[in-house]
């Protein structure tokens, strides 16, 4: 996952990404996870291997059409499945979970590159879903 | 987007959407769109739908898969673009965002019917990579 | 479909693409559409309106990925549906028909244009399989 | 690939993969890999293996969805690739040769589980094609 093979051994730089993990554990407690927070967390993960060379907004949309090629992969001989996935081994759960957050990764790093406030983009979406399907 | 032809008109249910929505908006304004926030939006949106009879899990990542594909129509001509898509117009732009946030609304609308926490995952999965590649 | 928006009023070239058919069509009857057919169609029809411009194997990939989510969304919300759909209406056979010969048309030209003979490719692919999973 | 887990030694069937890939061998040569003959190995290949319970619209569905990530994978860090792909190595063009062959044999078997000629199909979407985009 991420974006190269190359890796930097020995650069002392600041661990960015351990201080954004631990905020964002803290966050996890709360439950409250924010868009904003992956997208940090991706940028300096990025930035710290030196792989913006690699984060294009093309090359990152193959990116994310390869992991939901596997997250397909999960689904893919299984015939129709329950919500809950109840009859699920631990491992597939956990499987599935990180098949869920490759997408979800990708699409917080391509949104990033672009420009775009992926949060913001969300709500309106909602409204404007509320707005075509009024109750 | 989201699910089925059918609407319930003239149902007087409260209004969880807007509700939500409204809290959301709040939230935006600190810049603090939550994940949890999202799927509790889609959640009563498609309870409020009589959705759920749609939203299975296969429907649902058929749905993403949809999406995404409407994602790389966005930029299936345009050769590579620059990050920050300086050159887009605004309703480029805006389509763009439209697209992406049609994906990730649809992710976690698939995560939370497969009962996975998407942010819970997320940021496992950023810990497994900070493992993986290391500074 | 296929590749831009320019077209080339008054231009009187051979009919490159209507000859193809046409054999194609002799062809049909015997059932025997080749993919070198389709291959040779393809790029002809490219020559011909000068898109080959467009047609790099990146762009070709995401209008391959395009064409996969409209497939795709046929099948969304229909939960699991039986071999042979027999209970689908003409019109929805007519548009699956379409949606799956964009996903092949825009295959076979990636292919081409990556110098990839995709016939020969397939039939190794089937003698692998059967190394792979010996009866 | 393919559809599943079972094997069955010891079954003495004809081979009739086999025979089909040996027809089809003849058939290359002249260059002339057809749609039908592809559709016909898979079909063999699966019902010699008892894997047509697994090949449901959905799950083929999926399946070719899977491989169009793996293809995807293969461009994903590359930036623009050069049409012929001349610089690539053989290894890397053996392996884009496999993703396409994936690809294109899903589709065919998806097709053929649907009742759709997939040839048909394509020869129509041609000269649809022609009409909407004429010289």
């Amino acid at each position: 996952m991420m974006g190269g093979q190359e890796e930097q051994p020995g650069v002392v730089e600041e661990a960015t990404v351990e201080k954004v993990l631990k905020r964002s554990s803290s966050v996890v407690s709360e439950k409250e996870v924010t868009l904003k927070d992956l997208a940090r967390s991706m940028a300096n993960f990025a930035a710290e291997r030196e792989w913006d060379q690699f984060h294009s907004p093309r090359n990152l949309l193959l990116a994310l059409v390869g992991e939901v090629g596997e997250l397909s992969e999960i689904f893919q001989w299984k015939g129709e499945v329950p919500r809950g996935l109840s009859d699920w081994n631990d491992a597939d759960k956990e499987h599935l979970g990180e098949e869920l957050a490759d997408v979800l990764l990708y699409l917080v790093r391509l949104a990033d590159v672009c420009n775009v406030d992926l949060g913001d983009s969300a709500l309106q979406k909602l409204q404007k879903n509320a707005r075509k399907y009024p109750l």
